[in-house]
């Protein structure tokens, strides 16, 4: 999709510290972090907000949940993590491209 | 599971504000809520933590996040909302069961 940005880095086009990437979904370093690891889990498809993924769309952000706690030793979060997803104004959803932040590396504030 | 604060609250052996509940899962109310809206959405098989839930589950998982999505009216939260899935000591999860927490109904604060 033109002129998002997570587009743009799965493409290469904007430079960023990939942590993890296969078919479906890529994880890289978020660039404002808010805990000592902040890493951005980002599926290959441009789907802007939750509500308009398809039912395949919907498991396979299923299975990339289930990926991401198989993976929490290579990500640093083995003593536990929170995973955020923000839809909308008033969760401050900065990118229109449905997203998962996987926080950790230290006791994270309550929510 | 016997012990599960959660369980308990499925069978009704625990009171609790069901705001939904369909065979896959329950949405109910947070007793100690942190936003305007605060509700916590609990598949009903008790699994303790992501890294342990089978693929069918995973994509179950995904598929209730899609649901929820498609309840923003009856929910409160039209103007966006924050899902957040606590794993563990770091970030907090207090009940060993999967859930998600659903914010929303006003402007949420940065994560």
């Amino acid at each position: 999709m033109e002129d998002c940005v997570f587009c743009a880095i799965r493409k290469g086009e904007i430079p960023s510290t990939k942590v993890y990437e296969d078919k479906d979904f890529m994880i890289i370093k978020d660039i404002n972090p808010q805990a000592k690891v902040h890493l951005l889990a980002i599926p290959t498809n441009h789907v802007p907000y939750l509500d308009i993924m398809t039912d395949d769309g919907a498991a396979l952000l299923g299975k990339i949940i289930l990926k991401i706690s198989k993976m929490q030793e290579e990500l640093g979060i083995t003593d536990g993590y929170r995973l955020v997803v923000n839809q909308g104004d008033n969760a401050g959803q900065t990118v229109n491209h449905v997203h998962i932040h996987i926080m950790g590396g230290e006791k994270l504030k309550d929510i």
